[in-house]
Order: structure tokens, then sequence, then C-alpha cells
């Protein structure tokens, strides 16, 4: 344990490390080590570089608070999301393909009845939405949870507005009977992640837009399958072919259809055109 | 861009990173990337997991303030730093070895003049340090600037005292024409890094202490050569083979002399034993 040096530092911290009873840590940690010095090693990596890597990583830390999560940009940037999302649902063709989580989640979301209006009063154009949630065998799925985010008209969510009195553009409906959802909002559009920050500055160095195409976030639960986190992209949208956080998958663009103004599915009249979204989900069951 | 996955999402990420013009940046940042998608890979990163280890990196971040510096402690904790100090500095046999920066360090320290108490009125054992700076060839290096900083009694630095008045055991000091220095000021003792953070916690989780073996710090600079930033630590010392950063050199093992009450080097009479060091610094000139 003295004189280590650039070769023998990491077995020396794998020792250390192996003192801990938690097998899974240990096998974590030992990884970490590996590539961290690995990546220092083969980078040729200096302390002016690594004193300005310690003040980035302070910076995405500090500006971190109950309604901002700089390192999940940070995951979702560098492609660690999509990669952990992979890894950990590969499901059979067929299911509903999974993508990243994001950092506009909340615990809490508003409960809502079948056909009410998620965007709780967001200006913007009006948005029906529904589908079915079944599983591998085209059964239906009654009684799913069925957890809704999205941005609004300006591209922001409701978390990022100052002085958030309610919640907007979020929500949780449950599937009836028959496996049905439908729900009304508004159409959100392309947003930029949150790039005011240090994770936007390092976009910026790498020369890289924050832009995300439209999309809504789905979280559906049910018992007996697994969770599914997913988006519904807009077909024909701009940046789906360079989302800032690697999330697009073909089988989760939809059309979003729009509509003269006219009759609407929840049969009043809109003054405006309007648009309507059909998607089905398909859960994975859990192997008993 | 579209349909990534666990295969082809990491050159995915580095075609997207490729797109800057900073070289460097890049290269960094496609070490990066490769060496953190392994990891994720490697250990098959679970989403439960990857979610700990943002609120981890959350909680590092978000605990740092002026006074403390938890990404410090979490790369020294890790060997990282150790591994960063020993590839910036492969120096030639015979010049004094670095070793890590640690998180304690303040800008802007006190200049004293040679022979002044550093500790600036600290309680604890009195200590008389001295020694000269030199280079390779054996030439002394008048006017160096000398940089100290040390724990004191507890094992605590200044800075980690609330409401801190006056920096004490610590200052700036320059060697004389003879290259000669000499201060004094008061035994440090081994101290366990701050650790009621989530450094702490991961330390405790690995079942680590989180000791140092007795040290003084040194930053040393002179017109010419290479910065030297160095501990001398404290022969016979607990934690010399476990210590929590990495950082003991055997080179950097001196004896503290213990002398029983009476004459001190400066010339006055102590009522109580004392200590003594002595120790010369050899700097790695810079190749012109
Ligand atoms: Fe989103
Ligand atoms: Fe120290």
């Amino acid at each position: 344990m003295r004189n280590l040096d650039e070769k023998t530092i990491t077995q020396a911290v794998l020792a250390r490390n192996a003192e801990t009873a938690d097998r899974r840590l240990h096998q974590i940690m030992t990884g970490l080590v590996q590539h961290l010095h690995s990546f220092a090693r083969e980078v040729q990596l200096t302390e002016q570089e690594w004193e300005k890597g310690i003040e980035f990583l302070t910076a995405v830390g500090q500006i971190c608070s109950p309604v901002r999560q700089e390192f999940i940009l940070l995951s979702d940037t560098l492609g660690l999301s999509t990669l952990v999302t992979a890894q950990n649902h590969r499901k059979p063709d067929g299911c509903t393909e999974a993508t990243v989580f994001g950092p506009f989640h909340v615990a809490n979301s508003p409960q809502y009845e079948l056909g009410s209006d998620l965007s709780n009063g967001l200006p913007g154009t009006r948005w029906f939405v529904q589908g079915k949630v079944r599983n591998m065998k085209g059964e239906v799925i009654p009684h799913a949870q069925i957890e809704v985010w999205q941005a609004d008209d300006d591209g922001f969510y409701d978390v990022q507005k100052p002085n958030l009195d309610a919640y907007q553009g979020r929500g949780v409906i449950t599937s009836d009977n028959e496996g049905r959802f439908h729900f009304r909002t508004i159409v959100p559009e392309p947003y930029p992640i949150p790039h005011d920050g240090p994770v936007g500055k390092m976009l910026e160095a790498l020369n890289r837009h924050p832009w995300r195409p439209a999309h809504l976030h789905f979280m559906i639960t049910a018992e007996g399958y697994e969770r599914l986190v997913t988006h519904v992209f807009r077909e024909g949208g701009e940046y789906l072919d360079s989302d800032a956080v690697f999330g697009v998958r073909s089988s989760l663009i939809a059309e979003w259809v729009e509509h003269p103004a006219g009759a609407t599915p929840d049969g009043e009249n809109s003054a405006d055109p309007f648009f309507t979204l059909d998607f089905d989900f398909v859960l994975n069951a859990i192997e008993r």
C-alpha cells in the first residue's frame, strides 16, 4: 500500500474494496474503478483536465434541485440512459419498446378519470389520445395504471416553471375493463433539454444541439407485467434523427392525426383544428 | 440515430461527439463514453442501481461548498487522484516525489517570514521544521515559494471549523539565498477524511476506514522548475499502510524527531517536549 504508481494503483484500490461483504457492490466498484482508471490512463488525463472535470461534476451536482436533475441529463446526453434501459428490457418482439425515463417525471402525479383533460388548462392545440393496453397473447389488460407526462406548447414541462401552483400536462388514468383508455390534452412541441447549466455547456463545447423531437411520456404498470416506461413520438417531426438523448425508436413513432375544425371524439364541436392519436401498448408478462 | 440498442448506442454517441472542433475534448469524451458504457455493460448495471448512482453523485455535488470538495474526496478514495498525479509526474530518480493534492488547500494562504509560527496560535506540541530546496544537480534554489498546510492536534484543518476567523496551520514562506527555509508550527495528527457525507457512506459500505497517516502538505514553486505538490509523512505513524487516499510514498516518510524539554532551534526554552523535522526537497527542472 506504499509507493503505488500509475500501474499498481488500480489493483491496490480493488484489493481495498474487496473487504466489503456486499458482493454486488464489490462487483460494481471493481468494474467502475477499472474503467475509470483505464479511461484516465488511455487519454493520459492531465491534472488541469481532471481539475476541470471535478469542477464540472460539482457544478452538475450543485444545480440539482427538487425540480431539476442535471445528472439524469448528463446520463441521457452521454447515451448511458439508453444503454441501461436497453440492457434491462430485452423483450420479445411485439412488446412495446421502452425508452429513456428523462428528468421530468414526478412522484404523486394527479389521478384523473378516463376522458379527463390532463393538460389541466394549458393553452394549445387540442389533442385526443386513446388506445388499448394488452399482452403478447392479445389479451386486454384492465385496470392498468397509465401515467402520462408531456411538454407544453412552448416546449416546457410544468415543473420547469417558476411558482408552480398545479401540475399541468401530467396525470394518471386507469384502463377500463376492456383495457381501453382515453384522455385529452394539448399537442406537445419539441423542446431543448435544459441547457442553461453545465450539461448545456458540455453540449455546446461538443457542437451538439440540445433538442428532443416531440413526444408524450408514458409509464404503464399492471399486476403481473413488467413496468413499461416509454414515449410516443410524432411522425414527421423535427429532431427524430438527432434526439439529444438518443431515445427514438421507430416502433414508438406514430401519426398524430390532424383534423379540421368540427366534431371532436368527445362529442364537442371544436372551432379550431385538433389532433388525435391512437396507440396501443403491449406489456411483457413477468415469468412466474 | 433511431433504434439504438445496447450494442449500437456507443458508436452513435461517439459519432455525435465527433462534431466538435476541439480535438482534445473529442479524445477525452471518446475515452469517457467508451469506458462508461463498457462499465455499465460489463456489470450489467440495472436501472435501480443507476438510479442509486445518480442519487449518490447528486449528493456528492450537493454537499460541496466553498470549504468542502466531496468530488476530490471521491477521486482520492477511488485512487484516481494518485493515478493522475503519478502519470503527470514521471520524474527522474532523485527528485522529490509528488503525492495527492487533497481537498484542503486554499487560494491566498497567508504570507509569512522565515521562522514564523504557521500554526498561528493552534494549541499542540511545538514543531520546528527546516530544510533546503535544490535541484538535481545539487544547486540550491533561492526564493522558492513554499506553501504549507496541515491538520491540527485534533486532526482537523482550519477550513473545516465553523466560523473560521483566521487561517491556522497554513501559510507561504520563501526560501532564502541559500535555498533554506525554516518555520515553526504544531505536530499534526492523523485524521479521517470528512466521512459524514456520501463518500463516508461509500467507504462504510466498502468496509473501509477513512483515516490518513499524519502528514504535512507542501506545494513548492520556483521559476524554471516543475511545481511540486507533496506531503511529508511521519515515520512510524499509524495508517501508513492503509492511507484512505493511497498517497504514501516511502521517500516522503521522515523522522519527526522528539526532543525533551529545553532549548529549541529558535533559541527559546521549551517547558514541554518538542519535535523537529529536517527535510530537503529536490525540484525537477523544466526542459528548455
Ligand atoms: Fe420529455
Ligand atoms: Fe491532508
